[in-house]
This record gives C-alpha cells, structure tokens and sequence, in this order.
C-alpha cells in the first residue's frame, strides 16, 4: 500500500501540467481521512461564456471536475491515475471569480476508482456535479 | 418551425463566446439532413496534459464534446440551447495537431435533446466518444 | 407551489405500477425537508445474476436506482416525472436480501430535476451509485 | 488472444442467468466483424411501468441495455464480464410486444471497453441509447 499525497506533492502534479496550471487550479485543502479534496479555479477572460456576462462556460467546468475527481483518488493511490469516462450535471449559471470543486472517493477499487465532485460558486450556490470514473493503475 | 442554422451563422456564434473563440473552435462542416455537425479544434500549448508529451489533456476534449454536440442541436432548432448533461468516455490517448469532433442530434424532443458526439484525431483514430443532453429553449 | 408527498402517496403510487409492484419496492421512510428518500427492495429469485450466488444482476439494480431517485423528486414536486437519462456504478458485488436505495434531491429546477441515489446491502455496504436526470413535469 | 463467442454460446450463457432467463432476453443475431449484437426482450405483464398503457418501465429497459452492451463485449473478449458503469437516456415512451438492443463496441482496450447501445421498439422507432464501460477481465 503507498502512501498517500500531500498537499503540496499534490500542487506540484497540478503545476506540471500546462493545462492545469493554465487553468490555474490550486489544491486549497485536503481532508485525507475522508478521500477528499478541494480545487480552486479562477476566472479567466478566456473561460467566459458570452462576452460581458461573466458566465463560466460549461467547459473549464467540466475541466475542473475531471481534474478535481482525479486527485482525490491521486491522493489516495498515491499518483495520477487516468480518466476513464465522467458525467458533468450543470445546475445554475455560474458566474463569480473562482469556482471550488470539492471531490471524494466513494470507492477505490483494484481496477478502478469512482468519485464524486461538487462544485460551488463563492457564494456557495452549488453550480454543478460531476461523477468521474478513473483507473486505479498510477500512470 | 424554426429555420436551421447555417455553417456561418453556427461559426458567428461559435466565435461570439470568449471560451469558443480561445479554443479556436471552427464548424468544418455541417450535414443539415443528417442534424450532423463536425467541429474541428486545433492544438495550443495551454491544452497539453503534460510538457513536451503534445498529449491532449482531457478537459478541453470534454470541451470539444460539450460544444460539438450544443452546435448539433442548435443548427436544428435554430439557435443556441443550454447543456443540462454530457457524458465523456476516453478511448485513447491523443495526440496530434488538431481534434475533429463529429456531432449527431439522436433526439430532438419537445424538453430535451439527446445528441452522441465522436472525437477523431488527424490520423483517424476515435480518441473519445461523448453523448450530451442539451435544453430544448433556445437562449 | 404544490405540497410535497407523503410516505404513503408515494407507496400508492409505486403499488400502482405492474413493474415495480413486481419488484416489491417499499418507499420505507422519508425525510421531506431533506427531499430525500429511502426506497428498499427484497431479493427475489428472479433478480440473481448467477443461479445459487445469491449476488444480484446489476439490472434491477439499475431499476432500484431510476425508481428512488424518480420518487425522491416526485417527494419534492408533488407526483410522479418522467426519467430523462441516469447513470449507473456498480461498485461492489451485491448479496442479501434486500437492497436499500437512499435518494435525495440536488437541484429541483423548472425543466429539469437532479437526484442522487446511493444503493447499501443490509451489511450497510455502499455497492451501487446513481445520477439521475429527470423532468420538472408532472404526468 | 481468445475467439470470439458464437451466438449459441451467447444465448448459454444468457439463459444461465436467472434474471436474464425470467426476462426472456435472446441473442437474436449477431455481426462478429462488427463486433455488434442483437438482443430482444419480449414484454411480460410484470414489466408493465402503469396498468394497461402496454408501456414499458424504463427498469427493464436499462436492464436491457445493460446486457446488450455486456454481451457485444464478450462476444469480442471470449467471455462474460463484469459492468463498471452505464448511462441510459429515455428518447420516446415504448410500447409494443418486445424491445430489440442493438450493442456495438466501440473500443476493446486492456482494462476496460466501451459500448454503445441502441433500442427500437416493433416499428422501428429509437426509444432508448445507452452508453457503458465495461471491464475487460473476463469472470
């Protein structure tokens, strides 16, 4: 069994990926008895929807789950695992200057992993819900 | 009955969204009798899952997906609709210097429309699948 | 604003359906200000998957999940919706006589509702979750 | 690499199966160069969703589309295996005497594949897709 992530071993695989740290996302917290992490992401003029709305578009949202998914389970593995499919709900508009997805394991298996990822606004409205399946194989 | 979209009034209203725009998204090409839709995106920097890999990271496929399958359905109804939900499953890594996501409406209903989504890299390869539920009110 | 449910409304209604009916679905308590329910379904000899396992197919797993989280927005609106889409994860083998359904609502919204649904063996062993779509319209 | 199933040793492993037996599920034709089969479930009383509407439960139908996609990936693998997860998306009420699932693969990989399910009603009419990830290891 390895052992898992911290925080900061965490940040650095998000900073290594010119996607992610283009997107600027941050591990906040980490909860490590629970499985689960925290990601913010700040607005960029590149992430809005229709010009002048501030309206994120669904995309860097979807981007966010996915990423916040995959290190709950990094955490818990011990590395970064692949995506294997995920599901994006949209419940309202979200608009605001960062997004945080909050992401636990509910089941970490030897084949593969299933977590689940809310994500609020600032104002703490919940915007969207995702559900991500992910490998167990570090890699 | 509304009238649907053309290729130019689609690109007009793929190039309006800031996010779209920043991912340089274009409407290759587009199969009215078929409600099919293809949208192709181009490699940048910012989207690359690790350095110097020229791997596509997953959240801007799931980008590709989203909005592929939106335009599907909005060149049948006529307009713009809102993503409710999409489903994003990874075949393959991919590489390459450009995406080509191919959309087809499955179900237009009066609430709902059911739209599957095919994502091609340049060599061919069908590097990830996505089937999205979009609103049926334009707006 | 139409009133929420009660317990027995909602068993009325279940009893009411051949299928579910069939499968013995018991709406076993409710929790209205949570918009959640707990809907628990016996092992029938028709429901196994392998002939003297006693593990349960995945199928009417599957329905167990629809049903709980249809009734759990159904709760919130006051009758019965119709299910747009949902997703399914097994995450452990399922054994027992019978499996409780724990949905509960995470957006009631004018079109569209998205419900939870988290399925435990007696063991109170989390081996199935659910995402449900369905819509806002009574009927 | 190990051969591709038949369709009588399909229907065997069908009919071994006490939930897939009760629901009368069979193999009615399969396209091994396509890696596609075809399954067709016959209506019973019990799969009835509201009391003489001879409209089916979506229960049975996401059932069917569990199997079908199972199938079509034994069929390639040489064997039975486990559902990881799967997405069903209810297009048009269905009625009729029984329901055919059309399920190709979409991708084999080492851990895990990817199947798309299409169900017609008798007159041709698509009344449900499903979407599911299966996992490789056969058993």
């Amino acid at each position: 069994m390895s052992e898992k992530l911290t925080q900061g071993q965490i940040q650095e695989i998000l900073d290594s990926s010119p996607f992610i740290s283009f997107c600027g996302m941050t591990c906040e917290e980490i909860w490590p008895e629970e499985d689960k992490v925290l990601v913010r992401m700040p607005m960029r003029p590149e992430m809005e929807r229709a010009p002048g709305t501030g309206q994120w578009h669904g995309g860097p949202i979807a981007s966010l789950i996915d990423v916040a998914g995959d290190f709950a389970l990094a955490m818990v593995l011990g590395g970064g695992v692949p995506t294997i499919n995920f599901r994006t709900d949209y419940l309202r508009p979200a608009t605001g200057d960062s997004l945080a997805a909050t992401a636990w394991v509910r089941r970490a298996g030897r084949t593969v992993g299933v977590v689940d990822i809310d994500v609020h606004d600032e104002e703490g409205r919940l915007v969207a819900v995702g559900r991500g399946c992910y490998s167990s194989k570090i890699g």
